[in-house]
């Protein structure tokens, strides 16, 4: 298959730090559109990939799965989209299409497995697929987001990932007005969480370790914000129909399964490293459940992109120029970040 | 308030054997029935409170909360039974009767806390509640059950723990035709879920760490049989609906929550004293639950009696005199029963 060469940002080894290079897309076919890309987030997931703590990352990888642009070639079959257009890419750029998930627009449930943006097996030229923190990408119509015309485009990007992440969980567990919601972290997940539970009528309680926080959840719309790590404050919880765990390190879950009514669900979204510790009581005296919830399906992604855009909800974000990733990603490796890093990659 | 002697058995402290004792029931009071008690289960729960592990006995103790018995008294206003019925009474004597949980008929989820039928404190006559390790016992006719005749009444007494503690949640997650249901451990809880889950027209595979227990689980009624600790075996099974987990001890609860589908719930009835382990990537990758569940409200336990006796379902027993509570306490402590010891309370 014809490939042409585009800039990207990427690494070439674990140790490495970020740095230009050229990576081969292929050319348009008769579904795809190529996008000239405006904005990309910087995700944690992203930062993890880079240094291979999962032990997946094939070298040289190309991160980037937050990424707004222009359409710039569109193939013969296309009509979703029309040169010009403004469109976003986030995690899934393939799947069966065919399972009974695809089939119901879960495709990131696909019984053969979806492709993710970077990092995957590409199945057009081989090797593995290059993400966003690039010039140029090309992707199959289906998996392309229509993008709403944000006044702020660069503050959408986080939505791609941290939004429909945080959006999905809040949809299946039917958070809506009179229902009591909380959410664990306030980083790049839970700042959207707070503004997307809010924006859906919940009552809503932040939970977090850092005092300096607690003025920052209610800036950013939440009903109440809880120090987590003190006790007192903690024992003064309960009713909740859902908590959603925004916390990506080792912490205590019981103490959030504690605060859930009976039948209340604490869903985590955040993926640690190390296991978390159930204890039976926890889940048992109430009936409750600890649940998981993996980003979301396309046709709920552009439903999510529509809502923010309706509530007028971006991220909270710092844009970046491309020669500032690598300070960007030693800072978010600290969690210094408030809350998402965004590349400029026209600068 | 009157109170009248009735012969027991109980300890009167952790180390100590069961022994015969008096104790005392409140005289029925008009909301009442008094029930002599023929057959009583011994569950571990029991020893475990015998034995102090939980830390909360409240010394002498008299366990027993799977009572069967006929009623020999019954106060003015009680319509529901008369002297001589068949009646029986669980783990649930009393309950506030006015929150929303007790208005939906989950009294095991009352907002005040329900009362236990031994070892927490007794609200007529002070002191703590006494099981059904007695001739006589004492309730409100409102917590006890109308128990069908069955053939074998005695194999039937399990049913008011063991029974319900499966039952409800098997309702509750909606097994049923065409739902794939994973029950683990084959002990007394797990062997009725096995029974139940069949009779509710499931298809029904057991996990087992016994290569022994794999022919039991055949003749219990389940279409298959997996060696848990075999990853050939557990390698091949996926698909599941609900996992009911009915082990006690500490175990590796991601192995099943990889063979539940998307949405899939594994669902624990048992209470481990030590935290269970969960992966992350467990539970966000097909949006899967780890869940809890709490034996069953009354009118749950009497939906359940009236089913089990409809489909001719009882627990496999072994029937032993008073005499030999400590002999059946002892092997039930090695896990040496098949499936539940039933004390013979006329012996």
């Amino acid at each position: 298959m014809k490939t042409t060469l585009t800039k990207a940002f990427g690494t070439e080894a674990a140790h490495l730090p970020v740095k230009g290079m050229d990576i081969n897309r292929r050319t348009v076919l008769d579904n795809d559109v190529e996008i000239e890309i405006l904005y990309c987030g910087i995700c944690h997931s992203d930062l993890h990939v880079l240094r291979d703590d999962w032990g997946i990352t094939v070298f040289p990888v190309v991160p980037g799965h937050e990424n707004i642009g222009k359409v710039t070639k569109a193939g013969s079959k296309v009509n979703k989209f029309k040169i010009g257009d403004l469109a976003a890419i986030g995690c899934i750029v393939d799947s069966c299409g065919v399972c009974s998930h695809c089939n119901h627009g879960e495709e990131q449930y696909c019984e053969s497995g979806w492709t993710l943006v970077f990092n995957a097996p590409d199945k057009h030229i081989g090797g593995v697929t290059y993400g966003g923190f690039s010039q140029k990408i090309v992707c199959d119509a289906e998996y392309v987001l229509k993008m709403p015309e944000f006044k702020d485009l660069a503050a959408a990007a986080p939505l791609l990932c941290a939004g429909i992440t945080v959006y999905s969980p809040l949809k299946h567990w039917k958070v809506g007005p009179g229902k009591k919601v909380g959410i664990v972290g306030i980083g790049g997940l839970g700042h959207m969480a707070v503004k997307i539970a809010k924006a859906l009528g919940a009552h809503v309680t932040v939970f977090t370790t850092s005092k300096d926080k607690m003025d920052d959840a209610k800036h950013l719309g939440a009903d109440e914000a809880v120090l987590s790590k003190d006790s007192e404050q903690m024992k003064n919880q309960s009713g909740f129909d859902m908590v959603l765990d925004t916390v990506s390190a080792k912490h205590d879950v019981n103490a959030y399964l504690n605060v859930l009514k009976v039948d209340g669900s604490l869903v985590l979204v955040g993926l640690p490293s190390e296991p978390l510790e159930i204890g039976a009581f926890s889940i048992v005296s109430g009936r409750k459940s600890f649940s998981g919830s993996s980003i979301g399906g396309i046709a709920e992604t552009q439903e999510m992109l529509e809502f923010c855009y309706d509530h007028n909800i971006t991220a909270d974000i710092e844009l970046v120029k491309s020669s500032g990733i690598n300070e960007a990603l030693a800072r978010l490796e600290k969690g210094d970040v408030k809350y998402r890093f965004v590349i400029d990659m026209k600068s």
